[in-house]
Formats: structure tokens, sequence, C-alpha cells
């Protein structure tokens, strides 16, 4: 077995998700992922917890989504049961054909997504973390050949996690302390202007210790105020949202809300987000990419939206953890992320001071103040 | 898809497991089973059933048994949780490699056998279904080419079951209503008889309702009284035992108990399956296959034990529907089914009067009264 592979497994067991002897644990396999799956199989083994291996497989769950009719979807109790009795969920994706699910009607979708909402907040009350297996499909989504693929996911999970977690220490500590953050880049014509007063950044450093729940990670969140949110943002990293692709998603605020939008593709697709409820016209997320491991696009937002030199906000639903002790965020049914590059004219402020330019940090080498 | 895989999961859904709207459903998936994976999870959704997909790999299995110590098995209490919740559980075997788990210590599939104890009893107390997806692994094990080797498994799979079930139950009346049963082959030495008065023989047709739990099916099997067991039987048809090949076994039995045993290959195995316990020593079963779409041995039980003109004992634990109500049968951990060919110089005699006879029963065609 590829030794990254091994080391793989170990930073999922042991960092991220903190096994320890006696948890129940519930890994769910993609169809691509056996090899890590058999890894991850032998690190719980070697640390005396329990495993349980189910089948995440596209092709089998479109198969089961497009046969049954709406009306039929019931709560998987024994599922249920399975979540509820588990310490630690870990999710090991990576399938053979990213649009296995395509054809499968949105109808169908939201019907099983009602259904199964008791098991999925179940499934966050446990140790979960999501990782990926460097498949050939996830190559060909990145414009890759699988060798390279595999290298640039290695490089982005296989990083010094704690040291990178001293490093975003540093840009939570500013954003806890700042009450207004300032997004410029005058190419793409975006200045949007948020307050984060009382909020409370997450140093995302792919560990449920740092409340992160995603392998790899390596960004910086927070929740904005929700009226707060003033300007216009271009989204210049090409996506998907539903299946679909969108490029230069374009934004404007007043107040908190969307009151224009317009994109260079996909407009449909933005706009059918915004619809979808109050909340989804609102921002719930202000991320900042820190992981120098991803250095490209690859069409994989959990790639993407943590590639070192990008900003990411979110329509939608705000995380708990951001807010201040009793405080309700943003309520939404959706949460979209749309990524800004930032390593090209363009600049992060934080109460007026620059702390981001052109890709790099106040407190690294070869940062310019102007 | 092939059209025999849709008909399979049908079979399987409908015939074997009774599923109905509601019923909640675990569906383990063996790491070559995909394709009938999706079959089933469209019939299914089509029923209105809920299905979880469990993740059977024999090479995950291995990983995670290797790498645990024995001392560190724990109840899988989560996976309880999951059967105890669960109506019907539906295993797709059908691995990549026969011997995927051959170098795990006995000492570990042991231990981690006593700690899934309540698992399995959870297992059984469900409408449960094993079968098998016909992978190149289970063709080579067979010494066939794959093609052959799925017209091989669908011809023993897609019967008239119902029309095997009604003449089954010409075979289990006459056993129900015998004394004694005696098989005899000169050419093999065999001349074994016991009694199987007061005992139910099941008319093992592929399906719950029948209290059979394999598809393919097509035995009718009893338990034969532990005492009444006399003479001397050899098992011709070659088989493995935990992995390891047996030919030719040779037992003898006094009161019921084997005083002799030998064999021409894997005297050893046999010899470590009758010092499991007291049970082990004993008859816990006499089925007669009556499968007429097996017509070959290929080295899986789950077939092998189902030919038209062989018969098969099995040192060990008893079933409990074969038995009359309130009484106890043979006890023991082992259950292990040995195989007798009985096409050619061979017959089976029950109260005296030859049932069957060089592979034709008394109600067909061509038998044979003397």
């Amino acid at each position: 077995m590829d030794d990254r592979i091994r080391e793989h497994a170990e930073t999922l067991v042991d960092w991220s998700a903190r096994v320890e002897a006696g948890d129940r644990v519930v890994v769910s396999v993609d169809e691509g992922a056996h090899d890590l799956a058999r890894a991850v199989a032998a690190a719980l083994g070697e640390r005396g917890a329990t495993p349980h291996f189910t089948y995440a497989s596209g092709e089998v769950s479109r198969a089961y989504l497009r046969a049954a009719s709406p009306e039929s979807f019931d709560e998987p109790s024994h599922e249920l049961a399975l979540y509820e009795a588990s310490d630690v969920v870990l999710h090991l994706g990576g399938g053979r054909n990213t649009a296995a699910t395509a054809d499968v009607p949105g109808e169908h979708r939201q019907a099983r997504a009602r259904a199964s909402e008791a098991v999925r907040e179940a499934r966050f009350d446990t140790r979960w973390v999501s990782t990926v297996h460097p498949t050939r499909s996830l190559a060909q989504a990145a414009d890759m050949a699988v060798e390279p693929y595999r290298a640039f996911v290695y490089d982005a999970i296989l990083r010094d996690w704690a040291a990178l977690a001293e490093e975003m220490a540093q840009l939570k500590d500013r954003l806890d302390a700042a009450s207004t953050v300032r997004l410029v880049a005058p190419d793409t014509d975006t200045d949007l202007e948020l307050s984060v007063e009382d909020r409370v950044a997450v140093n995302s450093a792919a560990s449920v210790a740092y409340d992160s729940h995603n392998l790899p990670s390596g960004e910086v969140f927070t929740a904005p105020v929700v009226d707060s949110v003033e300007g216009t943002v271009t989204f210049d990293v090409p996506q998907r949202i539903n299946g679909r692709r969108v490029r230069d998603v374009r934004l404007t605020f007043e107040d908190g809300v969307v009151v224009d939008h317009a994109a260079a593709q996909g407009a449909d697709a933005i706009g059918e987000v915004l619809d979808t409820d109050a909340g989804a016209r609102r921002l719930g997320e202000l991320g900042i990419g820190m992981n120098r491991g991803i250095d490209r696009v690859t069409d994989n937002l959990l790639f993407d939206e943590k590639m070192a030199g990008t900003v990411h906000l979110a329509l939608g639903r705000a995380y708990d953890a951001c807010l201040p002790e009793g405080a309700s965020g943003n309520e939404s049914a959706a949460h979209v992320d749309l990524i800004c590059d930032t390593t090209d004219n363009a600049r992060l402020e934080l109460d007026g001071e620059v702390v981001h330019r052109n890709g790099t940090f106040v407190w690294e080498d070869g940062f310019a103040a102007e």
C-alpha cells in the first residue's frame, strides 16, 4: 500500500477525529475509496476502536432514489439508531463518477433529505470528519492526470496541522478583535464591508478539537453580523452549484440583503439559491483559505475553499460555533459557498488595517503594507 | 443492466425476504456485488422499503481483524442498535478473492465472533437472506470462465421456487412420517442409519416463508435424533473447511458419537472441528439437495449442498425449526456441512423403503425400485 494512504488514514483517525480505544465508529466508504477504507480499518483496529462500514455509493443511491416515490420516504429509523449509538463518523469520499446522481429528480432528493433530518442531526452530534480518497473521477474533474492529482491531494492533506493551526491562530485573534472587515479587489469591481463585532472565528485546522470537520481544512471562518453587509462582490473562481456550472457570480448587498445578482454563467442556479428562503439572501459565513498545499482550483469545494489566496462567502445558514453565547445567526435551508481569488490586486482589511494583500498575510515575508 | 441481475434482485426481495412497504432493510454489499446492490436498491425503492447499505469487504475486515488485539474486541453496540431496529437483512456475497481473509489469525477471528454474538442473534431475528453475485473470483474458485459461471449461478437462482417447493414437499412429508433414515453407497463403504422420530423437516425453498435463508436453496433438511446415529459414511465431494481443502472425509459413529475419523486430504482440519466441543462430535443436520439448476460442484457451500443428487450431514449445532416443540437439539459452536455424491450406486431409505436411488427420487420418471 502507498505510504501516503496509510498516513492519510492515521491523520484522519488521530489528528482529525481524535479516535480513542472503545469508540464506536461509522466509516462510510464511497465506491472508489476502498484502499483508504483498508488503511482506516487497520488504524481503528490498532487503536482499539470498533468500526461499522457503510457503503456510500452514488450509483446505489441513485437507483434507490429514482425508484422510490417521493411520498414513500420514511425516516430511516434503523440508521438513526446506528448513528445515535456512535461516537465518530468518518466519511471517505471518492467515487467513480462525479455525475453519478445527476439525474435524480430534485423532488426525490428533497423528500429523502426531509425524511433523513434526524439522521443528519445525529451524525452532526458525533465527532464527524469528511475526507476524500483521490480517485480517477476526481482527477478528471480537476482536469488532471491521476498521479499528479494524488500528489496534489496528499499535499493538501498531509500537512503539519499543528503548525498551520498556530499560523491560523494569528488570523483568528485579529478577526476576533476586529469590528469591521473589508474586501477590496478593483479588477473585479469588488468592495464589500461587513461587521464581525462579537463574532468568534473558527481556526479550522482539520480536527474536531478545533470545531473543524473537513480533511483537508485550513481556513479561518466566522459569521458576519447579518444586517451589516454592504457593497458588491464578484466570485471569480469557477465552480458548480447543484451540479450546474457557475462563473463570475456578482452580488450586491444593502443592509445585509442581496438586492442585485448576475453571473457570466449559471445565473439561474444562483437565482434558485437566493429564492430558497429569506436567509438565503443573506450571508452566513466569511472564510479565508490558508492551506498552501492547495495551489490550484480542482472543481471540488472541499479543496477549493481552503486554497491559500482565496476568500469565500456563504449565502445561507451560519455556524453556531461563530456566534456569541445565546445569540442566533442567519438561518436558512441553504449554505452555498462562493469563492474569490485574492492573489492579484486584492486586499482584506480589518478595522482599516490591511492584513492580507495579493495572497500574502501581514505576518509573512514579502507582505506589502501599501 | 443484465436482465438476470434485475430478476435476481426481485427474487431476493419478493420471494425470499418478503419485503413490504415500510420495512427497514440492511443490505450488506461484498466488494464485487455492486451491480446486484444497484438492482436491489431499485427493487427496495419501488416497494417503499428503507435501506441502509453496509460494506462487507473481506479486505477491509482483514485489515481491521489483523490490526486489533484479541483483548480489544468490544461488542459493536452501534451495529447491534442497527440490527435491532431492522426488519430484513440481505447479504449480497461475491468478493474479489475467496482467500481475502486467509491470514487472519484464528484467535482474532474467534475473539471477534465472541464479541459479535448479540449482533449475530439480532440478525437471525430478522427476515435475513444470504445470496451471491457471480464474480470472477467465484468463477475462478469453480474452475470456470466467468460467462458460463454466471449462467450456472442464475440457473440455480432463477427457478420456479413455488414449483420446487411443491416437489420438495413430497420429500418433507415422507421424512416427517418416517422413523429411520438409512444412507447406503457401497462404492465408498457408506452405510449409515439414524432416527428422525418426531423431527420436522424444513422444505427449504429459498424464502423466509419456508424458514429458508439462502438464495439459492433447494434442499430438505432435518435434525437427526442425536444418539441414534450408527455406521460409517464417506463424504466424497471435495470442499474446504476454514479455508483448508478436505477430500474423502470418513466418519464412523457409535451411539451418535464420532468414534473414528480419517480423510484423504485435510484430516487435521476435520480433527480440529471434532475437538471444538462435545456437540461437534455429533450430527446436527441431515440435508438432501434437490436443486436441479445446480449440476456441478463449484467449491461454494451455498451451491454445493443444494445440488440435486447429493446428501449432506452437518457436525454440530441443529436448527430449532426441525425439533418438536420444547425439545432441544444438538448444541455446539460448530456447524460444518459435509457432502456425499449420491448419483452413482447410492440409495436413501426411509423405514426400509428406497426413496432416492442414483440421483432419482421415487416419484420421478426413471426411478428404479430395485
